[in-house]
């Protein structure tokens, strides 16, 4: 089924609204003991966003729908891609004072409560998984496997150690940012989609799973490729960080290798492959055609 | 089945031998890329400690002992305890330089390796649960429910945040204070012994779980009691980490708000009601008693 542009941006608000809500369920609230501690996590997730991961959980559960209920598991991504953030922004991290236009966590409250903050929400990801699911056991353990490996060390956590590692190097291994790139970017990307799409009709279908996959390896690469893009090229208001923090003497980035143009390049292969992908996986795959069309062209 | 002393010490020997062997086994070779992370987690759970926790998983399943493993479940504890220390170290927390005789892990390496290493020992604990477990998806779930509500923001973390909050109080609420030990160090007591008895025979009896955490929360009261009055008389060679470290000016412990003979005695007492808990649990107890009874003669 195809959609309109219009229809896709009012299913994106629309979408973006429920997963807003159901952050705000999901989360404790406020004035749960200690106070600062769940402030700080509302601050953290509520300073808003593309909410691409969460949107990606359920634009893969629509392929084939099933009767179960997707958003858990988006707001669990969510969760450990916010704890990601917080940490990442830690002046021993990258020392970053805004995100998403706000002060990051350890400016708006201190360097503890984010540490603390970042450990809270990514564990709430994973109570989110065992509570939520907890019916359909089997289901709940895959989708715990999926998080946890692509969170993981040898994952998410490992691409940003590279990461920083990587900083300041003269002599960049274009070989190292790919793979920084992947694990950093790609790999929970990757997992929304896996996830969306175990708990759809065709959860089982062993290379269903791995078309999915694929398709989330392109769109990971691509969207890492347009936010180099972007840093290197957008004004710090449109981005809501400061821009061009990745520039020279900063981190290496698919820009400050191959150049602006190549990056670009780089940008709209994957994305053609990732709808190529996309077209493949058949389904109702309107929405994340026109999602994966929309990420490629976007400015901010 | 009453053990003797002698038998007991062999035991608690021969666990922690184990203990250790399956950590080794379960956190990733320190040459896996990257290796300063991989390193540093090594360095961070190797550095000994009486793997309590872990003794405790064990020691609750073999109450009613079940064919299952409750080895990866102990680990998965372990690993949680073990990311709590390296925040904890952290210079924006406790700025502790030294943990188990050892540099911590934030000194040895450095901050951002601090802060990702805690993130991938944290991660890695509900990875290990939901893959061991796969096969008993219902046993893993429940697993993953009691870690993940444990080590969260209202238990947990939560306790750290408050233990924060409350350095330099000039008037501590006593209340506060139990509060924060039942969250910071309880906690995880409670679901350590827990754990390990639902994967013993009787982990579907609701009455026998709840008996279990009764006496774990007498049990983590004891331990943290023991601790302060450690912390306040011990030298910093036989704790292996700075003594005297809660002091004036510190934190508020048992002792500075009670005084060290009324600590001591809350110590006792509480060792006395987690020891007829056991007692009442049944089932193979004579090692658990006596790692109780350990537990609260300890000198280190």
């Amino acid at each position: 089924m195809t959609i309109t542009p219009t229809q896709f941006h009012d299913l994106m608000l629309r979408r973006r609204s429920e997963i807003e809500n159901a952050l705000d369920q999901a989360l404790p609230t406020a004035d749960t003991p200690p106070p600062q501690l769940h402030e700080a996590m509302r601050h953290s997730v509520q300073a808003g966003g593309k909410r691409l991961r969460p949107t990606l959980v359920l634009a893969a559960h629509e392929l084939f729908p099933s009767p179960r209920n997707p958003m858990p598991a988006a707001v669990a991504v969510e969760c450990i891609h916010s704890y990601s953030l917080v940490h990442d922004d830690l002046p021993a991290m990258d020392d970053s004072t805004l995100r998403r236009g706000q002060p990051t966590c350890h400016v708006a409250y201190d360097e503890a409560t984010a540490i603390l903050v970042g450990d809270a929400l990514l564990t709430l990801a994973f109570q989110i998984l065992a509570d939520s699911y907890h019916d359909e056991p089997t289901l709940s353990v895959a989708l715990s496997r999926v998080l946890s490996k692509a969170a993981g060390s040898a994952q998410l956590i490992g691409g940003q150690m590279d990461d920083l590692l990587a900083e300041n190097d003269p002599d960049p291994d274009p070989d190292l940012l790919a793979s920084i790139h992947s694990r950093k970017t790609a790999a929970l990307i990757i997992a929304s989609l896996e996830m969306g799409a175990l708990m759809g009709e065709r959860g089982n279908d062993e290379e269903f799973i791995a078309l999915t996959r694929n398709m989330g390896l392109s769109l990971g690469q691509a969207f890492q490729a347009i936010d180099d893009v972007l840093d290197a090229t957008a004004l710090s208001d449109q981005l809501g960080k400061s821009a061009d923090q990745d520039g020279p003497g900063g981190k290496c980035t698919l820009v400050t290798y191959h150049g602006l143009e190549e990056a670009k390049r780089i940008a709209a292969q994957r994305t053609e492959e990732a709808k190529e992908a996309c077209r493949k996986l058949g389904g109702d795959h309107g929405f994340l055609l026109q999602l994966i069309e929309w990420l490629g062209s976007r400015d901010h």
